[in-house]
């Protein structure tokens, strides 16, 4: 490593649930992160994952209504990723696989580009139809999670609680180091 | 961009189908990719994702008689990912999702590396039971999907049909830039 970034990336990247700077993120930036959900691949070619970047003030407001924690609070920006059911050549259906691989990508550029964020999912459920309805979206696509991005305000500490490598990975077998 | 790796890593990543060099995937690097798996993020932090690094020469065999394709044929390493099913906090499960980041995260680790590779779910499903059997893997853990690992015999191509941005991304509202 050392003179790798993308691994530093990797290794660095954590979820931030803290509360951000008020500065805004450039749009140049939104849409640097936007391509980097983009160049994930998809099961099939489907591309089943698409993307809203908010940075409007009036869209962040409504938004905001929604998301009560600090961080939501006071993000400058918002990622809001909806998934599409298309199912590939063999039938099955890969649309989960490729917003996941979709959100790794964007969550590293923005920490590549100096900003934190933190994959919110199960709580943006309730709110994915009044989304949808307030941005237009189109019924076969449906919202699945959201990333606020911004300036961390506060400290960015490691991701806590992992299981050691011995527990995850093995060699040629499973148990085997 | 220009000189952010990460960037470079996320935009220059392409899926690889083609031959490997009958080069040797050092151990250390290994590590370094399943550690970027392990790196994930994960819902509700269950770490539902695990990995089996491939590269005795036994073994490798094996699975080789699984996957004819001239890619999984001349690959010197292969990274297996299991998943499991365990519910988060909200008895929603994200497991795909936790597989799909950590195969992103190692994919791009790979790239980052020098070798490249490509991701196969939908052929693997047929030999998942034969896999987990001869790596004596639990029956918890279900082999999602494949990784094979090498530098690269042939051109890397770029991603390519990728639709334009404005038909996968947008600001504020749906379609509107």
């Amino acid at each position: 490593m050392g003179d790798n970034q993308t691994l530093d990336t990797i290794f660095s990247r954590a979820s931030y649930r803290g509360k951000y700077k008020n500065e805004p993120v450039s749009r140049e930036d939104l849409t640097t992160i936007l391509k980097a959900g983009i160049a994930a691949p998809s099961g099939c070619n489907r591309q089943t994952a698409s993307f809203i970047a908010v940075d409007d003030e009036g869209v962040l407001k409504e938004i905001k209504e929604m998301f009560p924690n600090p961080s939501c609070q006071t993000a400058p920006a918002f990622i809001l990723v909806f998934t599409q059911e298309i199912a590939g050549i063999d039938g099955r259906f890969y649309n989960v696989q490729d917003y996941g691989a979709a959100m790794e990508n964007m969550m590293l550029a923005i920490k590549s580009l100096g900003y934190d964020t933190c994959w919110y999912e199960g709580n943006v459920k309730k709110c994915a139809e009044q989304i949808s309805t307030l941005l237009h979206v189109p019924e076969e696509l449906h919202m699945a999670c959201l990333l606020p991005v911004g300036i961390a305000a506060e400290e960015v500490c490691p991701a806590k609680g992992k299981k050691p490598f011995e527990e995850r990975a093995w060699f040629n077998g499973y148990g085997m180091q």
